[in-house]
């Protein structure tokens, strides 16, 4: 099979995550998009009626008339799946699909914290892909499940993952300040968040996924496992009036002291490990450090490098800790639907579908 | 005098900070407007012409007609003279008027840290207020300069007080979310708070303030000297879409480890110093805990006890340190025109005029 | 049984209509809660849980307890009642109120084309009301249906009531900009309205009812027939990200030409029937005629007259018709639930319970 | 000289508009930016460093270290000279620049009602331009002004057009939703749109601006003058909380009675005149109309056809005149720099520099 014609899949198309990939994935040079799969409430209506559009690219001419189909393995034939399911349905979904053949590129959270699932984020622990084989072992699956991070864990990991290499990283505050497209559609009344901020995400339930899985996609691969990252997490996590991309302010204890300007030229000069640098969704830059005081903001920066690459600003001494920052991902694209299909780009390479 | 005719002036009133000024003081028990100064470009209009009213309730009918003039010591005569000046202003004219016999409460950041300047949260220090004995030596004035604190640093200093009380505060890191109403007006322009944040306040300068003001109100005063608190702060200071009220991310390390459940009966249970619990801007509550996962948030949580009420939510331990919670005040009634006039309230009731 | 003491129902009491009824009727001097009701899914929690309060002034302390009980005439036992029902509850529901015994002052629009059902706004046709009689003669119900308008309907018909008694209406151009507690809670999706405007309400439901309501309104009552006014109106509706507080730009063709001051004259003069005049939710002033020339706008002037007054601005010549200009009015106080008890007040007074 | 090489500038680079401008002429395949041009106090600094970039896609990398210059035309030397000069300082300038031998392509009021002036839309008036031979006569230039029309008038104008030449349209009430990136930047301030609408742009000028351009644009052009089309025109003109993309509800009165349907094919059949139809910013289509009952909407549609394409939507009967729709049209592309563009091509092309 020619890379240029990889059938895929979307699991939950038509939600705020799934509308992303249906984006992303027009004109993708490697996957071919063969099934939009939903609900049964949608299912058998065109993908142009099933779907309220909420993205401000117009939805791709591919998908307007296909026809929306449950999402099972009787009714999805697919060599590459990616869900943007729900967790419940993620749970019990998923499975089936990497028992049937299919490589699923999960962004639902149902297995990220399995041993033998990768939590990946290509330009960090691109290596971690290898658990693979594990599971696969474990589970006598044809396919496999790989996840992608929470929107909030992903850009903030890129970053330490560079000052963890270079200098250690021992302790993190981290505060959000996240965006609406991530709790879905139709997701955040209008009438709690103008003139407001939530100053809670999922009922807490964000702060440990994000307190978690840094440790994990930080952690070390040694015969087969992974082994946590020995970083201590604490997140506050917040919803504010933005319509896309998640800033987090960051206070970082590392294993030494460090000047903010060495910091810079690290996470400048941060390159993806090799397997991960060429990909169709690769981040160009993988950090992009602003030099501006009032930077970064979501409005003006979450579309850098097609909205994949990491947005860091304000690097400056920590009262307390050693460094201050702040961080900005664009959560539909880089923080899911992209990180998915990163992910899925990955596998392709490395010969594991 | 009567305190029921104790004539006041507000300095700086046509502003968004003036403009609170104006309204808290409509119907005050104690105090009578006298003079409303501003810069000499709006010297000579009406008020009403002069000032772009930005509050939601109408401007008061006292005001009006009043005849706006400059902010000088001799167009101005009053015992109280509320100074909502730019520093740059402030940092001139308000010792002018404390020569001349005015008791200054002020909420430019010009003086705070004046070694014999009260930095006052009557709820909190008013012992404090005794620091103006060594002020009037030192200076050979009548009146006198009293400072309230950072809007940013108020409520978050209001409960770290009682904490401080009751467990020991050694450690802070806080991540303010705050309101466009801070930056006065014009202030903020749209095009750059419209789905978005501006993770950085007054260029990194407000960081700088709430780092080191809740150690002077937090300190001790030993004969004549506040020393401050052994307290580190680290701050990140955001700037969000919301119109009135500063939310305030905590966490915080302690000298012994709470449950969540004794720090908020703490809060709960706080009573302001006598000599400022009875005063006609008391916040009644002083602290309102909220129970709810969700709360406080800015738009429905910012008019507790009349503005003047710190809100408190979220109380739980904290990964690193010991407790996180989140913190909502009113940044223009608590964290700024009600934190002078309560000052000012104060120092009537003090017999410090 | 005193005035004083008469026990009242909400129906529909968690919407945000409902809280609205609830929050007024807090301290009313006449009317007493008896009962708050609800869909079967809330019934049996206590108020307080059953709500997910949206309105920034807090939950009157009454409520908080009540048990919220099952919307009907076995649970519910009350002179009157208040219906925030939607409209095929409301259509099944309300006419077993009345003829239980119940004055019904509805907010729902089942009922407002009835032609035995008064289309009230006390200050406009508070006369419409002995249209009850004939309404329980043709109904043989000891109780009754009085309906308020559409909240878009109700500031223009005010102001267009006073233009058409002095100068005769004929025909009525009108534009919204709609608040977002219109369409209640959750109602419209943050990720639809942030940095956006809908240009359609209700799919365009709601501009049938603003094009027909303001004609039953405005039309006479002769021998218990109301005769529609015979006015033409084209009316398109918008969305838009705004709180509370609907804005209407309006352009009508007069009978005679008139001067901008004479209209805003008539407009400023205008006294409310004496029976609708003296009422607790009176509108004091029925108008406000605003002369700067920005406004009326909604977040500056919603809450005149406690949210009852109808807010007028921009009075000037209209280039096609004769007038052109911008009405005001707070849709969930006057065109709501203010509306709903201001109508019950004249039930009240005019002893028709 | 090759199209491939033609030196333009831009004057009021800084601002709001001057920065699409710049962004717009990036790569354009005929034009070649030779001097950015800005007031006083900007000259002499990197563009960089004197624009406080507000755009959401990041600064030309050309433009970013290209040196402001003063705007004279002893500092400019460009065959076409873009304005975004604000209207006093261009009343002075464009006439300068137009004598020195540059086609002065303007988005300033000055000049918009010159009697040989073109006030152009090319999709609509391309004829138009042959207004600037009298241009040239009447002023001995060698160089000439040409405007575009304000950005609120921009959108209503496409479509009337069509509508007047196939079904003569009389009379027009438009009602516009203005975005706040057409009041320039700083603009409008957060604390005056935040959960608000502004019922007034430009203290009413706007209002008259657009009840006059479109006569003028879909006038005739006879012997070297415009006749003015005889259509009246009664506009309210409104500030909405939305970053680009005015929204516009029309209602029409035309010659004779037209289905809605008929209409829409009209619109969406509508090509424009050769001359304009190839142009590298050309509409494409000239005109959407959407299907949806909710659209047009900004956020959505405003970047159909790259910001030049005019969106229609909920064309229906009016019930007082004959039609009723809602346009749409990105402010400050199609609308104004997008729109001098377009124009500079016509010009180009023509053989009119």
């Amino acid at each position: 099979m020619s890379q240029f014609q990889i059938p895929v899949a979307v699991l939950g198309a038509t939600g705020s995550v799934g509308q992303r990939f249906v984006s992303l994935l027009e004109n993708h040079p490697w996957f071919k998009v063969v099934a939009l799969a939903a609900s049964d409430r949608s299912a058998g209506q065109k993908y142009s009626q099933a779907a309220h559009w909420v993205l401000d690219t117009p939805m791709p001419a591919y998908a307007r008339d296909m026809v929306v189909v449950p999402a099972s393995t009787e009714t999805v034939d697919a060599k590459i799946v990616f869900s943007a399911l729900h967790t419940e349905v993620a749970n019990e979904l998923e499975p089936q699909f990497a028992k049937a053949g299919a490589a699923v590129c999960s962004n639902a959270s149902s297995y990220r914290r399995g041993a033998d699932v990768p939590l990946l984020l290509p330009e960090v622990n691109a290596d971690h892909i290898r658990l693979i084989e594990r599971q696969r072992e474990n589970k006598n699956w044809r396919g496999c499940i790989v996840a992608n991070p929470n929107c909030t864990s992903t850009g903030m990991t890129v970053a330490l993952h560079v000052l963890h290499q270079a200098f250690g990283v021992k302790k993190v505050f981290a505060t959000s300040l996240q965006a609406l497209s991530g709790a879905g559609y139709p997701g955040v009344s209008s009438l709690d968040i103008m003139d407001n901020v939530i100053p809670n995400v999922a009922n807490g339930g964000e702060e440990e996924k994000v307190e978690w899985e840094p440790r994990k996609m930080l952690g070390k691969l040694n015969d087969g496992k992974i082994e946590l990252a020995d970083i201590q997490f604490s997140v506050h996590a917040n919803r504010v009036g933005v319509i896309d991309g998640h800033t987090v302010c960051v206070s970082a204890a590392l294993n030494q002291p460090v000047e903010p300007q060495t910091a810079i030229e690290a996470l400048r000069d941060y390159a993806a490990p090799p397997s991960a640098r060429e990909l169709p969704s690769s981040p160009r830059p993988v950090i992009e450090v602003k030099d501006e005081a009032d930077r970064p903001q979501p409005r003006l920066d979450r579309l850098t490098g097609n909205g994949m690459t990491t947005v860091v600003g304000r690097v400056r001494k920590d009262p307390i800790f050693d460094l201050k920052f702040v961080v900005l991902s664009h959560n539909t694209i880089r923080g899911a639907a992209g990180a998915s299909i990163y992910n899925a780009e990955l596998l392709t390479n490395e010969g594991l579908l």
